[in-house]
């Protein structure tokens, strides 16, 4: 049992939205469970908000309730600050005052890993506190633990997989039922799976915020977020799902990091995956992130990722983990990142990315125009694998389907730009990547 | 970069099998990315086997091979035991001999950990040092950690999977060749995937003990081992697999924990799941595990249960994460149970268990018996979900399949006894039980 006559240790919220509400929650209704598990009391002391009185469902009464979040990081009995608000401003300096104060922060916040995750796993270090952050990966499914603490004893090769639920829900529902893009994402808003502005997740920056995180833990590399290459899911068209699917394949939003030589390979973007892939199963909301290690060799983390709940877990989690070691007199324990030597690696630049490629061309419906796309294809050294001429449904023109063998991202654009020249296409070919 | 002026880290291992082979290889392979994580160098300083001077591949050079395995635990430079030597007696004295001079064990020995986890929890608390078990289940994937560590915020409802490779491997191509059992055991042992003897695998004893270490740790709780019902998967015949299937279901070998009220209901048996289920697709040696928590739902972890690779990296997990804490002077903190309260639950007795059941009954093909049957099953209040009558293909007896709804194994058990009364049915009914 905990030692109740141990002072508990103190613990502050920035931003009780839902996962802010959500936390709290975790920390009343299992507060007698993680007690007993660490050995050590935690107290929710205080809590900042916009609007800390609105009605949450949960008795906060004996926390400090504030709209000021300077009170909760400066409050003398907080030692460790929990940021959930968002945003890389306000809780950028919040972070770095309670880091600066010598006080342990843990937070879900994605954006601020991965814009300022190595200047702020730095302060950390410098005033021998701890910085985690589980949540900012993948909801509740303890990724960031198995990645840095799990597979400790492997060269990691890659961490891929889909870590954004608002578009895997889209991508999900326009394969099941063919809705177009739109009509899903306004279904997708309906029901709570898209905030009122989704651009963050369909452009597929909060994959790459993400990415960037996970990128630096498995490489122990710094990652410059602004040359992660991006592509969201919002020009994807119903039409391509469905020659995907006749191709045996399933396209998901993937976030991937992979070792190349010296350098990384760090991208977001629609992926074509076999419907054999573990990943192609992973359905709606549900996450899941693939880690293939040198000793361990491929392994599979799933579930909710994100949700207040699921996210909750992860931070309480974390803020369990650091409470351990506060009671054990050594904080510093309990940062992820604590010993994590840092070695500079170069990003990948996209041209040089090796995929295999989808292609839809709107081309012509005469002779010769195969033979002129696939001689030019070849001419850059890319090699076919199936080719499907569709039936014609645009005036005059015909889907023309490739889907090629692994080639130089820069080797297919450039084949890209002299097909367009011939003038025997219209538009833009559709390019989705392939990954086996 | 690791400080290569501190003193090395001595590690020693009992048995250089395929394991502790393994777990040599990665320390020596990944010793200077380990030691560049954990800012402090690994150094195998003795290992013990039968027979020591093999050539395994390795250097050992520098590192005392004995055949006497108390060298290794008492090496004066010998921090961390690591015993991968398998058994429950020897193996036992030599971990408590170590724990008991004040070293910290690390050991992927189910056996020995679901016979006497608790007496070496405790005995590793009284010394105050660590005992980590990681490889234990489930191989190179980290669920002990996740569970322990990742969902600590979490009252946890449920834990199951399939954490036998041998067995997961025989059903997955019985179902997918129709061949007999005898036939896919004997391709398994010429593959290496089953062992000489593979009692321990196919009599689902292997899966009981890591279902025991995950029921352990779940509900923060002694397990009885020998109460643990189990049931393997030696008379599963080809024929209830294809019924199976055209069920809509697959069959496997689940281990499963779950809470039930103030009990716990622990057990190891083939189970049929729909074919839609996450489990469904795990397929060959793979294992895979689910954790049902109070706040982040269902999770699954998913990777190689056993091989000399995937297993020695949860090894040099431990070993890693024991090193960490004994270069910061507080070993304690590296043992996962170091705090956990411990509450006494009772197994929920088989009788009381309640799931769905497949049942197939060898039945005279006359008018009334099924309605005899479906009459006796009612008066037990189990109710039917579906009914198939196969063609004649016995003397005179045609398969009589039924799967129910939920029901108490107990009731089912009764039933079961009274039909075979009847003196309508050829031989005992084929029982498996279903999960959803």
């Amino acid at each position: 049992m905990a030692d109740s006559t141990r002072s508990p240790i103190g613990i502050g919220i920035l931003g009780l939205g839902t996962i802010g509400t959500g936390t709290a929650r975790v920390l009343i209704d299992n507060g007698e469970l993680i007690a007993d598990r660490i050995g050590h009391p935690l107290r929710l002391v205080a809590a900042a908000d916009l609007d800390p009185d609105r009605d949450r469902g949960i008795d906060l009464s004996g926390c400090l309730l504030t709209t000021h979040p300077e009170q909760v990081v400066d409050h003398p009995e907080v030692a460790v600050v929990v940021e959930l608000m968002g945003g890389t401003t306000l809780a950028r300096e919040l972070v770095v005052r309670a880091l600066g104060a010598g006080k342990s922060v843990v937070t879900a916040n994605k954006a601020l890993l991965a814009h300022h995750g190595d200047e702020l796993t730095r302060l950390a270090a410098n005033k021998g506190v701890a910085l985690r952050f589980e949540a900012s990966v993948a909801g509740g499914i303890p990724i960031i633990k198995a990645l840095t603490e799990g597979l400790i004893a492997n060269r990691i090769e890659a961490v891929y997989g889909i870590v954004n639920g608002t578009c895997n829900y889209i991508l999900t529902e326009m394969a099941a039922t063919g809705a177009a893009f739109d009509v899903v994402l306004a279904e997708a808003r309906r029901l709570g799976y898209a905030e009122a502005d989704p651009t963050f997740d369909i452009e597929g920056i909060d994959a790459a915020h993400k990415v960037a995180i996970l990128a630096r833990l498995a490489f122990d590399t710094p990652v410059d977020f602004a040359a992660i290459p991006v592509e969201g899911i919002r020009g994807l068209e119903t039409l391509d799902a469905d020659f995907a699917r006749q191709l045996g394949y399933v396209v998901k939003l993937l976030a991937i990091a992979k070792r190349a030589g010296p350098s990384i390979d760090v991208r977001v973007h629609p992926t074509m995956l076999p419907e054999g892939h573990l990943l192609a199963k992973v359905d709606g909301v549900f996450n899941a992130v693939v880690v293939r290690g040198d000793a361990v060799g491929e392994t599979l983390y799933y579930g909710a990722g994100a949700g207040a709940m699921p996210t909750a877990s992860a931070v309480v989690a974390d803020i369990a983990e650091v409470a351990t070691a506060l009671a054990r007199g050594d904080v510093r324990a309990a940062d992820p990142c604590a010993h994590r030597a840092v070695v500079r690696r170069e990003l990948l630049p996209l041209d040089e990315v090796e995929t295999g490629f989808y292609l839809r061309f709107e081309a012509q419906d005469r002779p010769g125009v195969l033979s002129k796309i696939s001689g030019i294809l070849g001419a850059q050294q890319i090699s076919l694998a199936q080719v499907r001429q569709h039936g014609r449904d645009r005036e005059g023109t015909v889907p023309l389907v490739i889907l090629t063998h692994r080639a130089r991202e820069g080797s297919l654009r450039k084949a890209l730009a002299e097909i367009e020249g011939l003038g025997v296409t219209d538009g833009a070919a559709v390019v989705i990547r392939v990954e086996q």
